[in-house]
């Protein structure tokens, strides 16, 4: 998950956060994996195709492996250049770090990202099924939380150095807020968390309008409208 | 939580679900419980304000135990009439068993719940955080579908007798597409589910106008108008 | 596990709780599967034979997974018809539905089960190893209860639209005591629970006379007796 | 729960082994523990009444903690004599160490038991609803088998040093088939693994006889002499 | 676990790795917590000395829960000053911060920690028995690896950005290569994971001369030299 | 894993610990195991070579599965003679039997061991990452224990019979105090515990200099020692 090093169009440039996601999600949809003790020392995962698909990774042959399995370099810096950043279509865009990213992972059950925000840039709302999730900043001021069983938003705005948690499944964004680009360094404790973009999930499918409709007590017309507002929308 | 014997105003029946929704919110974010192998046979739950507040229930004496706290009664009718159910707010209610309304499936792992729908009732979009669910049609017809991570939809229509499965923690919901009211009888394979109803979790905290604007790509005029609209509103 | 459509001699129908049982319990002996917490969003169960064996089943590929593997309709109709429960050994037979006899459930850790009566039939005394079951009355009056550790039975008449729950593992029987035929619809919290009907795990197998007869306090004649009367012997 | 060094009426001997299971049972009745994985190096459990009834014991302080607490020396003799242990019902004992009788043992997933057989004795057909069990013998010869979900026996005789294993909750016996006096040291992977004995839980408690004569296929005269005779009725 | 804001003597600093480890392991060894799914939205740790000490914390009334509570600050900056690090026994200091320093975490499955390295300083060799970690440079460049179980040294050197992962319980170290002072953020993937620091775990205690002699193969001159070496010996 | 029946050379004889614990390491390096639920009756391990490397065994197939399977008689004899004991480097040899040498653990979340002492004989200090231990005196006696969190020692001397625990991956040793042999049996709450031993992990890989200096507060020399006395140094 190098990132991006040649400029692009401003017209490729705007679906980028649309496509950093959805490939996520895709990777995502992908991933299947357990997250029991690992009871090896390790299990680099083998992700060549004629690997079993089983729930979770098969481990690729000890004899194969090596030290570079066990470290990540792709998040020296982020997948896109200060520009794309602003450019995408909510300002933030996510580098995620599972094990189908980093084999070495497998087994241990922990996931991490890297974000990356231009000024005023949103990681949208959003939950991971399968994690909780801490956010520490690297760079910048960020005002994220997250909503509780009890529709009640614990929110915070953060500095260099500090840490939040998100617990498991819950709704949570990230926004910066302050006069410079910004960068977290986030975990989640799950080697396939997932990544549910509220957004996306609603308007991405076609899911019959009266249960939008239903469940936001809204008319035909503003699904219509949302439908072809979401980031991403086609 | 036992069904309404008496009737109530139009007014108040508006609100329904909001409160059994809101309620079950509140109900929850008082459920502090863990969901791991049971070791001993049973362990009621201790509802007394005086049980210590551990992660999941204080065990009830045993000399206190009797086969009524293996045994729930409350589902042989709705927790609300047809009228009741037909005027709130989206046509369905829902009637959550979890540990601390049943302290008999303390440490077993399930939750059930019976859904309730008018003619053309939806439960809105939710989530479960913390369990995996099934739903049975006791009555009815029900179409029904929850969002994978790739954000496809895996919906379908079911009669009588049929069972489908939303994957843990995805986004969901229930609709009745029948000429009659529908039951459904669903099992959550966790003692404290959660339920996150989307347009609660989005519109009831006071999120950042810029996070919502910016998740769903709309202006705060539209903001503004969901914030007025969804079921349950104040 | 569709219905039976057509009608059987008695000579057979009076075979067809044993053979529902040692069906299933075939059918679980080939079941190699973990439930821990599901990673992916769904692994929907490869059942084919070329599939590797591991413990749990593999993954169909993404691409072939339809909505159909997240539904299941065997439970619209009784896996017999009246006259067939009536006439099998215990007036009850049992249809479980575990991730081998429906693939979505595989990661998600939930089993169900259709339950039918006659008037006065029995599951006879049973355990499943690795769950936890609830069990909802959809039609008759059912008398069913547990034993716990201490040997104490903890049973209840339940009505349509009641509730119980037999802890992990634990020793426990269904009779249908009304004056109607009933049915039953089960959760058991494992995709694999197993099934364990006691008399079977104690006669047809050829345990050494002494072992029995000391358990029990009898003689070579009683045993010579209990191998063979119980449901289903040869 | 150390050995008894006088002797004892042959009457009161007669029903050692009843009292033996049945306190085993009792005192695992009063059990309420989880087996997760063990976060602090170690909780010894706090058995003093006052200590508050979770699901699991609650820590000794550490302050009081000692050497002691980690070590059982309770296994150097048996819990009966060799003339005891002839005369019990069935010819054999158990000494049960759970989390209960060594409080060290909280928290770290394992239980251990003693037996001891005289020449034919039998330990009876039981399960453990909550572990898998292992089976070494210290002396003497045994033969000793499990039952299948499947209704296989898979049995062996067993000599000094051998081990073998119970999966988890399946049925099983141990039957000392050798010309002395034998012994075995076993292993359950849980601090309360529960001890079900067949016979006490079928013929024990009252159970309704319908369920009794259809689960056995006998009538009510035959479960008459089943209630009367199994080892430690009253 | 704020910075220091004032000079120290050398006397004292001397000594200051020492206390911070010393001051985690006895931290640690009053932690008592479970890593089960948090079922619960949160439970954040009631630290009260009138709390149960139950395996794992109590927790806090949720009317007592406010933001902060998900919010920790004292990673902004170091334990200590450039200068107490350099002075420090290894070069480098641990700031642990597990659910006992930050009782948002409690039930949620995480640990952080930020290391602060002198040029050339050393975390020494130690084990996590209850965790997997990863390491993240924010700052400089550093020299880390971990011995598998074949007794086989998987080391990097990383850059700033750079992650890798020590397998679970595993023996590992950190070493400044670097011509700077050095910084990382790192994960553990559970509440309370320990850390055993391996020379102080040899040395600290009164372990019988003849099995550390033995375990090295070394005399009894070279074990008292040992003792007297080790960074924190008294 | 069956006992020598042959003598060896005094020089071949040397090694025999260091070939035992390196073997073992070596073969637990193999090892990919998950200790989930077992979710089938049994699962016995396929350890062909064509069978799926996946994270924990594959299973044979059921019809391939005998009695044998079940049973381990390789503990019969202890790995070396009384001799093979005494030259050996510590005195002392330790016979492994996980999943990999006894497929029937496989799934079942145990793992044995048998240790055989000289007089004087010592089990080097060592952890096991991924499982508590038990240990139980069949002959001799032991003086054993554990060093906690808090880097405090818990050790005692125990007798035949006796039993003492060591808490999940903590530093432990075992020595015969006795004036005789002895024998102990073990026993260890995962199917694949790994084994690491000190001064193996220490001072067999190439671990840079200025670390293990650092770690101990000794010069090169003393390390240079220290790599060339430690037991099964090459």
């Amino acid at each position: 998950m190098g990132a991006y090093s040649t400029q692009r169009s401003t017209h490729d440039l705007f679906k980028l956060l649309v496509v950093a996601l959805c490939a996520t999600a895709f990777f995502l949809s992908d991933v299947h994996a357990v997250d029991p003790d690992p009871l090896a020392d390790f299990c680099v995962a083998d992700l060549s195709p004629s690997a079993p698909r089983v729930n979770g990774y098969a481990c690729k042959p000890r004899s194969n492996v090596t030290t570079d399995d066990f470290v990540y370099r792709g998040f020296r810096q982020a997948i896109a250049t200060d520009d794309q950043i602003r450019q995408s279509p909510t300002g933030a865009v996510v580098s995620l770090l599972s094990a189908k990213d980093w084999p070495g992972l497998n087994t241990q059950g922990i996931t991490h990202a890297r974000l990356d925000f231009a000024i005023g840039g949103v990681i949208p709302l959003h939950t991971h099924p399968r994690a909780a999730e801490t956010l520490f900043v690297v760079k910048g001021t960020i005002y994220t939380g997250f909503i509780g069983d009890d529709n009640v938003l614990y929110a915070s705005t953060l500095q260099v150095g500090d840490v939040t948690i998100f617990p498991k499944a819950l709704l949570h964004f990230q926004l910066n807020v302050g006069n410079e680009t910004a960068i977290t360094f986030n975990t989640l404790n799950s080697q396939a968390p997932g990544l549910l973009v509220t957004a996306l999930q609603l308007f991405k499918p076609n899911i019959t309008s009266a249960v939008i409709e239903k469940s936001f007590g809204v008319d035909a017309t503003t699904v219509q409208l949302l439908k072809g507002t979401y980031p991403g929308h086609p």
